[in-house]
């Protein structure tokens, strides 16, 4: 599992952390307490008692501390340990390691890495539930694989003309043709254009548009996406530029999406989507997510699948193809980032 | 797990197989995919692209080929991949492993061994639904057992007196009185009389008779059995050698068996049962089958709770009696077709 | 997975083990069949038949003897197989373990270690359903979780304020107050005064009393509790010496508790509990049995979450503090009973 440790993973949609109820997740392996305190503060610690290993988030929020209630230990929000009952001396090793956390876009992000490194300016701009321009819903679900067959996914969606035949009837252009492939700092960038085809489901009314796709994908796991319908034409009168997105004259809709590595075969997945105000309204908004519950469940088969071919294959090796290319870059900047060898491939 | 790999394995009913609908299958820890095309060809393939491992079960029936699902590439029967959708060169390794794939009797056989070798003539000769003398039904069931122990147990009829004591109703002979054994090129063929007893249950009128069963148990792990009634006095003056079938008086039915190793801790059972049209009809048939299922039932207990008892034994050994002269003669057999250094047992 | 095993575990009720139907547990890895003969004599064998590994558990009894039920073989109470059906001969090897077996307080126990060693003596001394003093019920669970941290559980009852705030209602000063432990040659002894409170809440009547709980916890991991209530004043009086049971006035109450380790990560849990028929009747033992699962309950739920996190803990160390008294003497004499090398932890 080869994943970026100096980055904000998603633990949680800020809506599911009521206040004064911790809430467990694993990241990386790693098991971790989220709670809201009795003031409102955000804290994240290790979730494993010092003194016999119990999780914390089966523990009670008291104030600005939570205490374990297998024997009572109180920590800190900074993981100190400032009472043990019955006991005056408090040993300095009596301490649990604190994440730090960070609410933004409706997402809870817990920085994995070294606490000195951990930069706000790296969470990835998502469209929250606070931005006023969008009608949006929310879900999540857990896959049993690996986040990293999850981001691939995302990394390339000629999948959409096979996997999402059925949910989002995806034009073949998604797999005949290639998207502008970007490299960002942390990330790719990916633009499609599809000339000469409806609109989305939702908003179709027997015109024709030239529809853009245009999302960044970025450490550790996070994809946002634009999509708008313009005059016909448009892609070609742009280039290999992009479109200014006012002009969008239908469809227009936003989605954001984390993919959370919690064990070696498990990962937890966020998103969010729907259409501008401007563009759509509740309905639109209920029929896209529906839509999007049966494109993830696809993807859900499909990945899982392939997950469990991979663990019976005793040396798993891909091959990439000219579609990879998202994929392959994506995967470099992990492997550079977190300071791994490169997996290995059948290409040279 | 020791088996033999140049020889036919049982993969699917015919019937089970729609055509232009992959089937996936596990043998000997290597997925296939199985599946008719347009033109009724019958091919096997490893289920597991080239490009990032997804099932190719999961993937679609285009003509003769076979499209993954997940980003499109397209098999030739043969395993070729003919297209990678908008990338115009297609890499040399590009490929799968073909399964030689043949179907007889009633059921699909692939060849797990060298391509090469893949002989016709060595697929056992099972009573088929294509029979014209056999009224027959089928069913299958999923151990989680290896599948050596199922064949062990086929291989033993001893067990008839006390696994299926109550289905069956089998009598003591099988336990007290050794069957006759005949080591077969590939397999041995196992004789037993049960002298002056009445006919199965479906077909009990008073009399008494002396039963026969017969049965060949062939690599990897088919057994094909006849069994029928004689008249009293019959297997006296058989002595050693078989009767005329054509003499039996009643109760006539044939039953064909195949165990396929899936994992090392997975078997599939395929089975098939019914009377000869001169001695039973459809309602012998369905009463046979019920019994057939109640004693299966029966094994499945027994030998998974083996399993459990050998997978939590350190050094686990068995100790053969004089019943397991067939059991050891094939096992024996299975080594050396296999190539594998003999198992330890307590036997010197 | 460090247990002595020169000790009698609890295997079964007595209640629940049927004449003539053989029962299976699990004790420490070792899968074991016991049973009552025709003449009501306690036997228990190795659950594994020498022949094919088969559970003798799946049997047949047969006067004193009993018979598997795979092919036929038959054992003697001491082991020895004494038929094998259609053989004559029959291998000196031929012979599984047997393990000393003994009925008291309504608990079955096995004794795991050197037959030789097997001293009834070493039976903890519990209260049965034959005890006339008392009006017990009882119940059983099992535990996804090593049997270590059901007994540490049981050794620190300084949980009772948090685990068992709901349930037991039981006083903060459980975790202020240490109790006083006294090392006995096969376990601890705990003694503990809850001053100036209620009795148990079916014994409530307005008045205050001194509580005292009193158990021993006895190698391999067995509990025997007494409860009961007395005069104000009378913990101040003893000082440290215990008081007269017998001057109790109120709410006395016993338990027995067994901890089984059946595997590395399950345990089977038994335990009895209510009224001296001089404090309480049927109603007050039901009440105080309904408490008791649900607090039985919310230990389950804590400690195979503990079990989960020390799991996927690289290194697990615990930093015991001084609550820990019991539980540190009671691991030290497993330790040193059971031979091994002490466990690592945090402490110097």
């Amino acid at each position: 599992m080869t994943y970026v440790r100096n980055a904000w993973y998603v633990a949680s949609w800020s809506q599911d952390l009521e206040p004064g109820t911790p809430s467990a997740i694993t990241i990386l392996n790693e098991p971790i307490v989220i709670w809201r305190s009795e003031s409102g503060a955000l804290n994240a610690l290790e979730d494993r008692c010092v003194h016999r290993l119990a999780p914390l988030s089966l523990g009670r929020c008291e104030g600005e501390r939570l205490r374990c209630m297998y024997h009572g230990l109180l920590f800190d929000p900074d993981g100190k340990v400032v009472e043990i009952p019955g006991q005056d001396m408090i040993p300095e090793r009596a301490c649990v390691r604190r994440y730090a956390v960070s609410e933004r876009h409706s997402w809870i992000w817990v920085w994995m890495g070294d606490a000195e490194k951990a930069d706000p300016d790296l969470i990835p701009q998502a469209y929250g539930f606070d931005n006023p321009d969008y009608l949006l819903a929310k879900g999540q679900l857990d896959y049993a694989a690996e986040a990293c067959l999850v981001n691939n996914n995302l990394l390339d969606f000629s999948h959409l003309a096979y996997v999402h035949e059925k949910s989002f009837k995806a034009p073949q252009n998604f797999a005949y043709e290639r998207p502008k492939i970007t490299t960002l700092p942390r990330g790719v960038r990916v633009d499609q254009w599809v000339r000469n085809r409806p609109g989305p489901g939702w908003a179709r009314n027997g015109g024709l548009f030239d529809g853009l796709s245009s999302y960044e994908f970025l450490i550790p796991g996070v994809l946002v996406m634009w999509m708008g319908s313009f005059p016909l034409g448009t892609a070609e009168a742009c280039g290999s530029e992009q479109p200014d997105y006012a002009e969008a004259v239908s469809g227009v809709t936003v989605t954001s999406q984390a993919v959370t590595p919690m064990t070696e075969r498990t990962a937890r997945y966020f998103f969010s989507a729907g259409p501008h105000r401007a563009h759509g309204d509740d309905a639109a908004r209920d029929s896209m997510m529906q839509t999007i519950h049966q494109a993830f469940a696809e993807d859900k088969v499909m990945i899982e699948a392939q997950q469990r071919v991979i663990d019976t294959t005793p040396d798993p090796r891909i091959m990439p193809t000219t579609a990879d290319k998202g994929v392959t870059i994506f995967n470099q900047l992990v492997q550079k980032l977190a300071g791994a060898a490169p997996a290995r491939s059948h290409a040279a």
